[in-house]
């Protein structure tokens, strides 16, 4: 029933939008990328296995192998999806207006005919689909490849030129504002960061994807955490679009019309990637829900507000960087060991005595040891061990071991909270701090 | 020193563009283009086999593994080479145009700043690469999984959606010119066909990926037969460029500033793909290529001519349909015969012994066999087996057995002397049919 009941659903949604309401149009094709998504994956398994992309679940008895990379699946019906959404997105203007009647440079402006036509939104919008291409590209690239870090940290910042470019001509806005109670030290109250914005804004399409990247290695977790900041996302859409002034509405409007038909793919994927896991989603999926964020933020308006939904995996990054630089030394695989007898996962450790951390970091663990953010083993004086510093083993050292969708729950609940706290906090206490917020106050 | 050189030069050309002709910095990138993607195709042929992309070379003696789907690499160079030129294309309007200053719905035009950022021609650019994009994915897919023929025949078409629709709104033009000896009988000078003319581009997007992908088989004709497509494209957009009228002209450069780029990686990759070959180039390549053409064709607004460049490839596939059609039994390889002990290459044969053809056709292979377009080998009065329908072995049953390296060569000569033929007459033929020429005559 569920089969015949979610495309007619899908089906009214895009007709019902009138061809008005992206948004509507938006949740059509929502359903549409879960529907073919739940469709294609349990049919394209075998021959992701076949092509040697496979993997094998280290917390299950057995260690079973499973198709990797399937989040390949999700991105590309997501990129098909939002093809097949343009014309719904643009319906009314096109429409409305008289095309250049073939005489190349004459554009719809200068010719007058009916209402113009919005060339730059559609830029974004093909800019912004361009972008989560490349990415993909990247993703189903190192998924085949294996790519170096130091290769393929970098790379997404090439598939953001056109992002950033569109940036560039369409809001060339480069500056911050600064919190009040600063106005009297600096004498200003907001100051231009111009190419350095642009710098913050490469940085952010680098960061966004591997940081989902990096906080990986349970099942579910990779897209549980993607779908959570779309929802996080999308309530700070909703919020703008019911009470927002004019003026923002529009980006985030395109903001949820981006978000929507990710929600669906992901959600699909979930279903099969949840604990216990049947597929993989690989590095491609990581990266492109990375770069879906990063993209909304930035095309958006609002990527100072998409950092705060990130903190969960900001902080993640930060604990992470004693091991990523080499401090303290980093074993092959982080994840949290699989206990057969029992079925939990515990914190994994990295071997202190084969390997000693550099004598300078010796104090600096034992600090973090008392703040309770690692534990270390001794040997009587000497430090044998110390838990790998990952956001998952440290819940588990916080809270104990646990079976790994408790795990996951565990993370994602607090995710959500995290976030949601954020969003609060940003239009609160940001408002106090600036003077004023854009949500409640025109500016 | 050409290791010097080459890089040299193409940074002088970006630099000399002055940042106002696109096609001059073009060919800057064009350079760049060869010098990465012939640095990384003996780099990354290792990789390729290692995960299962391999094939045997059938025409060399002891069919030799070779790398497959390297053309991959020229398609993500070009891809990237593309990036890095959109600055140079809209230079000159992002440094005298006021940017909308981070209000969002301001647009430039709305601004009144400086001169108009054309963001149409941004759409077709970006529309363009994402088509490109969209088209390279499919290829790797088809490259990995093998995909069937009823699948993949038709993707192509999803890639091109945002095309058309940036086609719809840039110019909308439907009407074809009717020849003027039909003037007096349907009382028309041209007929709009409405949307039967967006029907034309869609099938001319599945047509050229997949005609090229269909004249393949022997070292360097997938490649070279691209390059000389290119080279006759190039060859229009200059006519057009240096005596055309001022309304063609952007739309020449247009062409220009996409075939270029693919000029420079396409020839790096038959440096390595021809005669004989180091490394194949895959689906991904083919179906690339063919979009490019498709690409450049409708939005340069010259689809006609394009097509009529593509002569050889729809000669090929017209002379293919009986065997693709399986009116005529169809080998699953079709390529000529390697024989070992001259080195030379013969006509293959389809076995009509064992799987007879339909009654009907005899008359029919016996027509073509009178014509010498296919030869027919006798058991007596029975037809044992007839020659496979494709250009190649079509050349080979003309011109008797040859080596690989010539029969290519052979090809991709005929083939640059019908384009240029064409050429002419469709600026001579063309303009005593249609009473006028967009070349000479101002429309």
């Amino acid at each position: 029933m569920f089969r015949v009941l979610l495309p007619s659903i899908a089906v009214l949604l895009i007709i019902c939008s009138n061809r008005h309401s992206a948004v509507i149009a938006a949740s059509g094709f929502a359903i549409v990328g879960y529907v073919v998504t739940d469709w294609l994956i349990p049919r394209v398994g075998a021959s992701f296995v076949r092509i040697g992309l496979y993997g094998k679940d280290q917390s299950k008895p057995g260690k079973p192998v499973i198709p990797e990379s399937v989040g390949a699946v999700s991105a590309t019906v997501y990129l098909l999806v939002m093809f097949f959404c343009i014309p719904f997105m643009f319906y009314k203007y096109m429409v409305t207006t008289t095309p250049g009647g073939g005489i190349r440079g004459v554009s719809v402006e200068e010719n007058g005919g009916g209402s113009l036509f919005p060339h730059g939104k559609l830029s974004e919008y093909l800019s912004s689909i361009l972008c989560l291409e490349s990415t993909a590209l990247l993703g189903i690239a190192d998924d085949l490849f294996d790519l170096r870090w130091r290769h393929k940290f970098f790379l997404p910042a090439i598939g953001a030129i056109p992002l950033l470019i569109v940036y560039y001509v369409d809001f060339g806005a480069t500056h911050v504002l600064v919190p009040r109670f600063l106005h009297e030290w600096i004498k200003m109250t907001n100051i231009d960061l111009g190419w350095m914005y642009y710098a913050y804004m490469v940085s952010m399409t680098i960061f966004c994807p591997n940081s989902i990247n990096i906080l990986a290695g349970i099942n579910g977790l990779e897209v549980g955490q993607s779908i959570i900041l779309g929802v996080l996302a999308l309530t700070n859409d909703a919020l703008y679009l019911s009470m927002g002034p004019q003026a923002s509405r529009e980006s985030h409007r395109f903001s949820a019309v981006l978000v929507l038909p990710f929600l669906g793919v992901s959600a699909a994927l979930w279903k099969w990637n949840r604990w216990p896991s049947k597929v993989f989603v690989g590095d491609t999926y990581c990266y492109f829900a990375g770069m879906v964020f990063a993209v909304v933020g930035i095309l958006g308006h609002f990527s100072k507000t998409m950092l705060l939904l990130f903190l969960p995996q900001i902080l993640n990054f930060i604990y992470s960087c004693p091991q990523l630089f080499n401090l303290v030394p980093c074993p092959r695989h982080r994840l949290p060991k699989f206990n057969e007898t029992d079925w939990l996962l515990y914190p994994s450790r990295a071997n202190l005595k084969d390997e000693p951390p550099k004598k300078i970091f010796i104090p600096v663990l034992k600090v973090l040891n008392k703040l309770r953010l690692i534990d270390l083993e001794y040997e009587g004086d000497a430090i044998v061990s110390c838990t790998n510093m990952t956001l998952i083993n440290l819940i588990l050292v916080w809270f104990g071991p646990m079976r790994e969708d408790k795990l996951c729950n565990l993370i994602l609940t607090l995710q959500l909270m995290i976030g949601l706290i954020a969003i609060v906090l940003r239009h609160t206490l940001g408002a106090l701090l600036f003077g004023h917020d854009n949500l409640w106050i025109i500016v």
